[in-house]
């Protein structure tokens, strides 16, 4: 058992392999998870289940049996303390060329891997990061789905190496903003949780789907919709949110700050005590 | 050796696997390329090879050693007479997240696989095709590579099964023509050869440069620039081609017939000298 790979499943198996005919590997023809896994639970389990299988149903990948899933997540898990579940589910191996098999038999890969070590001052203090060169192309088909076409990203990613800056904001090809290149992004404006409309391009993250429901509750206003660079700039406040990071406050973007401001505070609040009381 | 994996070597060694961590499955960070094989011989290798190194430096993959690719290639296909050379190099495993890791070592993977049993009436008589409801996304920095993100292709080509349409064509955001879903299309208007322009998405196809190059010797006028669905609809004559098909005349698109016109016989009757005369 490796340090960075502590234990995997493939189909139920211990493996460290898929076969070279995977569609995973051939055309990134699947979606992906990764959950947060605190004292081996994973963290927004049916949340995290439910987007799977809706990406699975877009891309017309056969429905995913949760509780086999919830199973196979266990014993990966099971001696975790802190740590982070990826799940991946390809289409499979065959079908010819591109044309997806119908009835093909999906691969399910269960991995547990070693929680990141992001410094807590990241959620405290807050974040430094950039605006990516990279412009994300629009594919309403493929919109919001977690899947494992992410050369956009890597491309995003590759863009810069300073350690002090944590994420690089990514817009589309018409200059909207739409996320970070792992993490979704949001602003406060005038009170007002904004929120990139991702009915073109960008991954419908579970944290953030999560806090427009937290912040409905709470009589907080919300708009999901176009932001264009200009808005960001203008933003009372700005924060990225994932499923491992939480809600990190944005303090820096390039050459512009930000304050941790107040809306950002009270969501970091609401996120950890819907999470506390969770499970 | 089975029917349809006959031979694959990863990294020089024969395996049927790749690691699950590998980038080429976790995001689709890798290239790929398709060669036809007569005799045990990769033919177009210099063209494919150097698209392959094209699309690793874009992508920020270390260079490939073409000579170890030309000794595995051999090795894979040498009781091989018609068949197919599929080769994919991914970033290898390694990195954090998205970000990629600079000194990583890329995977090489290379498949030997039966040729496809297209008929040869495909060739003589032409194929219907049709027009594909997906619209593909523009991504300058990722257009023209022959990456592994592949989904825009397996949702255009899981649209339809009816096995008498041979291929379907796809547009892009804006309505222009791209390409198939697995070959480069080109029009013939007033005895000028018309292909896509590729800079905001596609795959720039071996065959396709090589036909431009070939029309250009011949003294066959060329455009590559934007065509939009009209100019399709109102062209005199339409093609595919790739590595594996040559050039299929396209006599039907959807409702629209076309004839299997004068200028796609001679380019046809080009590149079969051109492919003759290589080796």
């Amino acid at each position: 058992m490796s340090e960075t790979l502590q234990q995997v499943l493939v189909n139920g198996v211990a493996s460290n392999t898929v076969a070279v005919t995977d569609r995973g590997l051939l055309y990134g023809d699947g979606v992906f998870e990764t959950l947060a896994v605190i004292d081996a639970a994973p963290r927004l389990w049916t949340r995290h289940i439910a987007r799977l299988q809706d990406g699975c149903a877009r891309l017309g990948i056969a429905p995913l049996d949760a509780v086999l899933l919830a199973e196979e997540a266990q014993r990966v898990c099971h001696d975790a303390g802190r740590a982070v579940l990826k799940i991946i589910i390809t289409r499979g191996s065959g079908g010819r060329g591109y044309r997806p098999n119908v009835s093909g038999k999906p691969t399910r890969i269960l991995q547990c891997c070693p929680w990141p070590d992001y410094p807590r001052s990241c959620e405290t203090d807050g974040v430094a990061v950039r605006l990516c060169r990279l412009r994300m192309g629009h594919n309403p088909s493929l919109a919001g789905i977690k899947h494992l076409n992410r050369l956009e990203q890597v491309l995003a990613r590759g863009e810069w190496d300073d350690p002090a800056v944590r994420e690089g904001l990514v817009l589309d090809q018409h200059g909207n903003l739409i996320e970070g290149t792992m993490s979704n992004v949001c602003l406060v404006q005038g009170g007002r949780l904004l929120m990139p409309d991702l009915a073109r391009c960008g991954v419908a993250g579970v944290i953030r789907a999560l806090l427009l429901e937290l912040a409905e509750v709470r009589g907080i206003a919300t708009a999901v919709r176009d932001i264009g660079v200009d808005e960001l700039a203008a933003a009372d406040e700005v924060f990225l949110c994932n499923s491992l990071i939480g809600i990190w406050p944005v303090t820096r973007i390039d050459d512009r700050v930000y304050p941790a401001g107040k809306l950002t505070r009270q969501l970091q609040e609401l996120l950890r005590n819907y999470l506390e009381n969770e499970q």
